[in-house]
């Protein structure tokens, strides 16, 4: 990984984590359902979307604190997906980054409830934030209402169930991920530039990276599936195979997914030469998200 | 039931009913996703906690338009909230409102989902709403978050599942109904005080007829499940028991119970004595939920 990339997540990974625990921790909320919450948020995995939007702020030299509440209230999401997705009635998988499944801890039940409640306090958290006029918050509000909802996120997760099993063509699988993985990243850019105060040009040309970033992350999702082992990936590896899945391995052959691949860091990168900031640290997540061994 | 009342209702239903569709329906969402949340929406019910919220707009004289978007993010809310309680996992229940319920009819992942769709449109709903102010759609948000997530609604239903099997006393019961029902009844009336900008005091004797209100309806509720149908109900009756829930007849006898409902009945309408306005609707209200058949 780059140098200055490494040397920012290491120096966001503390503050982000204690923000994310900070706002469940000091509620009063039943310990059951805290602890079950807490459970997921701490699991960890790597922070891509928050730190995103982080990057973002970094990139356009503006205060990293101004993107916590965001940025957490992302990762609550995130979290609360990746928990409901787990589930027996869904993906059924008992190992998330190398830890058993929220409902394998804390039974069915209590998993469903801790993903509603996660959903629900990344509304509560931007609401209540310090950090943002009332406009600010019903931007960003609408923005990851609808990444997140019935038109981004869950509607994908819908659509990639219903895809199990049945021949997908490469239009219908990128739809799919545009909406499963690719709104969410998105979004992260999006409320980046929009507390960054950036200009229409740059925001266009952070949206067309955005778009590239969401794809490359799916299309490496997609070869590490094949390619790692249980262990290096933190979850089972192999899966999209047993579940028949339409990826881009299946599609385009491993050698014409890693193409694609490619084919899109290049266009990623493209978008941001047309940004007149800093963009060091875009390309390293860039290039970071298409390469990555896990 | 009280004329007044039922003409309210009546007039009132159709374009709630309209609405709560016609937010869903024109967006673009994937069809078995879009079908599900719409079915457990169409699959109707009382439309208390919208209906309760226009009625505080029409008892402060304030155009009713302006509370239809809040009240149906207070019904998708509701909504999805009655979606995951059926599932397998959690109540296990085949009927709803005299409906199969979404999971029998949509298998469990589309219902898992179109419960947490329903939830993340509430949010996109109310953001965008041209009826609001940004101050106050990011009060209503506030509110809302807060009486549905984890110190609110979730919470007490993860306290409600835990009590299942054990002896409750009365005060640990009414702090599970005043997370499970009374938060979100609650909102409704803090909405309706909110956006008809009703006064300090006024608000102040609402948020304690508020209360006194889910108690009764959670009250009336335990009776019911006693002593009605499951015709009547719409739901399977006699739930409580087969589940050893601590209900109030179990802690009471249903005398004891329908003592306690007559005693908030009254604490309702002294409440309502505080207030300066009309307050016919909202008594007959009160007096709907504390003595309804089903």
């Amino acid at each position: 990984m780059d140098t200055s990339l490494q040397a920012f997540l290491q120096s966001q990974s503390s503050p982000l984590n204690a923000h994310l625990m900070e706002s469940i921790q000091t509620q009063e909320i039943t310990p059951t359902l805290k602890d079950a919450m807490m459970y997921s948020l701490e699991a960890g995995g790597k922070r891509v979307r928050p730190m995103l939007l982080l990057a973002v702020l970094e990139e356009f030299k503006q205060p990293l604190e101004r993107g916590y509440d965001a940025a957490c209230a992302l990762e609550y999401i995130h979290t609360y997906s990746l928990i409901h997705d787990d589930l027996p009635a869904m993906d059924n998988d008992d190992l998330r980054r190398g830890k058993p499944t929220n409902h394998i801890v804390f039974g069915e039940a209590t998993a469903i409830l801790a993903g509603d409640a996660l959903l629900t306090e990344a509304f509560a958290l931007i609401s209540q934030s310090p950090h943002y006029t009332p406009v600010q918050k019903v931007e960003l509000i609408q923005l990851l209402s609808r990444a997140a909802g019935a038109p981004g996120m869950v509607g994908g997760q819908l659509m990639d169930i219903e895809a199990e099993g049945k021949t997908v063509d490469l239009l219908h699988l990128q739809k799919i991920h545009a909406l499963k993985t690719g709104a969410l990243l998105k979004f992260s850019i999006d409320a980046g530039a929009l507390l960054a105060n950036a200009d229409e040009r740059d925001r266009v040309a952070l949206c067309t990276y955005a778009e590239a970033i969401g794809v490359l992350f799916q299309i490496q999702d997609d070869i590490l599936d094949v390619e790692a082992s249980s262990e290096e990936l933190g979850k089972t590896a192999g899966k999209d195979q047993v579940q028949e899945k339409s990826t881009y391995p299946a599609l385009l052959t491993v050698h014409g997914a890693k193409h694609e691949r490619d084919r899109y860091f290049r266009l990623a990168l493209d978008a941001l030469r047309q940004i007149g900031k800093d963009k060091g640290l875009l390309e390293a997540f860039a290039n970071y998200i298409a390469y990555r061994g896990n």
